[in-house]
């Protein structure tokens, strides 16, 4: 058992001015979060100067944050949600088709590994952990 | 050459009631940020009913996000930090000191590794990529 799954990306290759402001990034955050069906409760972006941007949603289900280097061509996003980890992938493949970037470093790993399952007391003497 | 580094930890065995309420977990987050040296541009909790809470820092550096699940006893904790690496680490151990887990899943990953190093052009027939 598990509580979420969580992507870690870092795209490479991506237009420098697709990822210099708050502006342009806010937009493909925004959407890639509502066409998905992952839940917003906040969200907040930070413009670098003279370029560069950082962007972090806090989900209902966990989070998603972005980070940019402009200068790198560089995108690093993490996607993290303890809900439908389909709107995990939706989310990302919005925010890859709107950045195209040339070559990605994928991950994905689950969270909360360890956590025992259900303990289930079938009798005094008999407990099954499944 | 990388643009950061990332804890990742899942931190198993946490007491629940100090993870329950976003009052708790705001003290230790905000605290853990203060005296680690690391640059918070915002914040946000979110108080999930009956138990448990999200956190998630917005820094200059990057993010710190934590998520709860007191039901439990875990906390999935993420500190990423395109500065001083030394800062997170401060971060980290001030909220497993805090939080006192029994154990803890732990990964530290580095971020942007394949971005190019700095292009030295020493002639024309002469192409150096450090």
């Amino acid at each position: 058992m598990t509580v979420g799954i969580h992507i870690i990306a870092d795209l490479y290759g991506v237009d420098e001015e697709l990822i210099s402001t708050s502006e342009n990034v806010l937009s493909v955050i925004e959407e890639s979060v509502r066409i998905s069906g992952l839940t917003k409760i906040s969200s907040d972006y930070y413009q670098f100067q003279p370029k560069g941007v950082s962007g972090i949603v806090l989900l209902a289900e966990s989070h998603l944050s972005f980070h940019t280097w402009p200068e790198h061509n560089l995108v690093t996003l993490d996607i993290y949600t303890c809900g439908d980890p389909h709107h995990a992938d939706l989310a990302f493949n919005y925010i890859v088709t709107k950045l195209s970037p040339t070559s990605i470093d994928y991950k994905k790993l689950t969270r909360g590994n360890q956590i025992a399952e259900d303990v289930k007391i079938v009798s005094p003497e008999h407990v099954i952990i499944q």
